[in-house]
């Protein structure tokens, strides 16, 4: 049941300031298939939080998604995300009480209620997260992230980009554990506590991040990802029902690059420090036969290696597609013998500016690598 | 400048429930050397503690004693610790600002004041942390802790054995990270949890472990631990400057038992996931010559085996004594060729209980042995 809704409509008469639509089945799919390519391999497959949402939303809960610029400058907006190893998060369901707990939380911790929550990360199953917890809490949902992508870590945000303010952040796991990490040094300090405490649990926690303003997520956030995660998911499930090439109309959808195409020879990868990491190496087929792509990846995908280049980088969002469905295939899915295709999505600028790439650049992951975009012309 | 204090005076004319006294500098050097005895080889060298107690008391601060019969039913009492391995502590200097710092943060987080502060353990460093803290906030130090010792982990208190909420519990360090572990699903949860905070903050941290009432800390606390070791700490240097025995001295007043003399001949130490484990071989000398000691340790000493069979165990007191100076000597302190004499005091009879076997007794550190008294008539 297909509800075409086409940007967002004015809930409140004459007020063009508040954006709002509910969200319906219908965009559920389209969101999880759009997330878990915006993902770039990480961020979790948004599977479980899709089921869970669906049933949330079939059982009578509702759920809406604001715009930003509709948020009052001293709203005060939860940023969620399920953290933690992929592989794990596959084992361990994602529950929507567990995934409201940090939020409640933190309202108990600040003493004050939420007017909005919002995802971490749109890519993965983070984006769903802010879908349960506002079906949960009666919260809208805003039309943004920090990411634009999924990343592993906690200081690889816009609003550490922003030199926001990184606490307190709550943290909670399905055993009745509860950890608030009220001041942080630094965002490094955050990541490495909280990082401890999701690996003491188990490594895979909801959190609620640092609480953020009205004013902080219009200037910081990037905005407008779900939006855009929905319409990469329907360009790709169109082409599929009409039997087109999904890989094509996602590139033509999303303004994409395709960068490689063959057959996955070899897997290296292992769950260590709360993180997934390793590397697959894809052999060419058809016009890339005779060449060699190497992927690594920490959670997420961080450098494309073409024939012993460097070929695409993070943070543009390198993805690794199911050639025929045109499905992401995360990095805790890949298996020897699988076809792909390996394509680059622009990320959101404000992670290439000079604060972005200390924090989201080659040399975040410990790559002696300047950032170049796969996009500038000459880059071949 | 001895101030000759025998147990408590009534400060409060008339109201023999409220018995209070001054800590003077007199006391500071006894409670250091007996604390470090009552360590059982842990709880971090008391040395630093005592210059910060000195220097504090030197300069107007001033800190009082309080007999825990004193304790209303329903005034708050936190019980403070510095957490981590001794190897660090001697490497990180003790803080009075830090150590009061988790207090801080937990009066904000309860928002209600503590009447008191007491010790997590006896034994080590830690019987200094609530002077330290009361002095900076003015709180009166109540007269016990909750191990009547020292233990490395966070569940091996009478307080657990009592069957009391351990949480929340708040920890500081010196970088401006702070944590509140807000809820935890079981003691063991809470051991776990802080501990991985504590290791990610470098292996030391001020917490405040979960608040107390006094009606609590009368029904399950350990009592007049301070004034045993103050005690003990006062025989050792009094037999030292008449040139006695001081191991005798102590003996005799904390009626213990020598276990063993030698040298130690070989040491096997590390310090991992927050703790200094290792053990220690001591060979006879006169009257035990021809003998060999090996002591086992998880920062405090947990199995004292005499050629080949366990002659001593936790929770009895196992302690090893500079056989000249009456001083202990910490886990982290012994090396090869030291002249040592290991002696076991009494532990606190809670400790022997059934539960409290379960969680401080030879199983609870891994050893398959049920606990035999060192002090049962036959056991030689």
């Amino acid at each position: 049941m297909p509800l075409a809704v086409v940007g967002f409509i004015s809930t409140v008469g004459g007020a063009a300031t508040s954006m709002v639509r509910p969200i319906s089945e219908s965009d559920l799919e389209p969101l999880a298939v759009g997330a878990w390519i915006l993902g770039a391999g990480g961020g979790g497959s948004p599977y479980h939080a899709y089921l869970n949402i669906r049933q949330l939303l079939r059982s009578g809960r509702g759920v809406v998604l604001m715009d930003p610029a509709s948020l009052a400058d001293d709203d005060l907006v939860a940023v969620v995300s399920n953290m933690g190893a992929p592989l794990v998060g596959q084992e361990r369901l994602t529950d929507p009480e567990i995934a409201a707990r940090p939020v409640r939380m933190m309202q108990l911790y600040l003493g004050r209620p939420f007017d909005a929550v919002m995802s971490l990360e749109i890519g993965g199953g983070n984006a769903i997260q802010p879908l349960l917890v506002g079906a949960m809490l009666d919260l809208p949902v805003v039309d943004a992230d920090c990411m634009g992508r999924a990343f592993p870590e906690a200081q690889m945000t816009s609003f550490a980009i922003g030199g926001l303010q990184m606490f307190p952040l709550t943290l909670a796991d399905i055993r009745d554990n509860e950890v608030i990490v009220a001041r942080a040094a630094s965002w490094l300090w955050m990541e490495r506590i909280s990082r401890r405490v999701c690996v003491a649990v188990g490594s895979v926690a909801a959190t609620c991040k640092a609480p953020r303003t009205g004013r902080e997520v219009k200037e910081w956030g990037i905005l407008h990802t779900i939006t855009r995660a929905i319409g990469i998911g329907r360009a790709v499930m169109a082409a599929r029902e009409r039997h087109d090439d999904p890989v094509a109309a996602l590139l033509s959808h999303a303004g994409g690059k395709r960068l490689f195409g063959g057959k996955i020879s070899d897997m290296d990868r292992r769950t260590t420090e709360g993180f997934l990491r390793g590397s697959a190496r894809i052999t060419g087929l058809d016009a890339d036969r005779g060449r060699e792509l190497v992927l690594d990846f920490q959670n997420e995908f961080t450098i494309a290696t073409l024939d012993g280049t460097p070929r695409a980088m993070t943070p543009e969002i390198i993805c690794v597609i199911d050639a025929v469905a045109g499905e992401a295939i995360g990095t805790e899915m890949l298996r020897y013998g699988q076809r792909v295709t390996v394509v680059v999505l622009p990320c959101a600028p404000v992670l290439t500016s000079e604060k972005g790439l200390t924090l989201v650049g080659p040399r975040a992951f410990g790559y002696p690598l300047d950032f170049r975009s796969v996009f500038e012309t000459g880059f071949e």
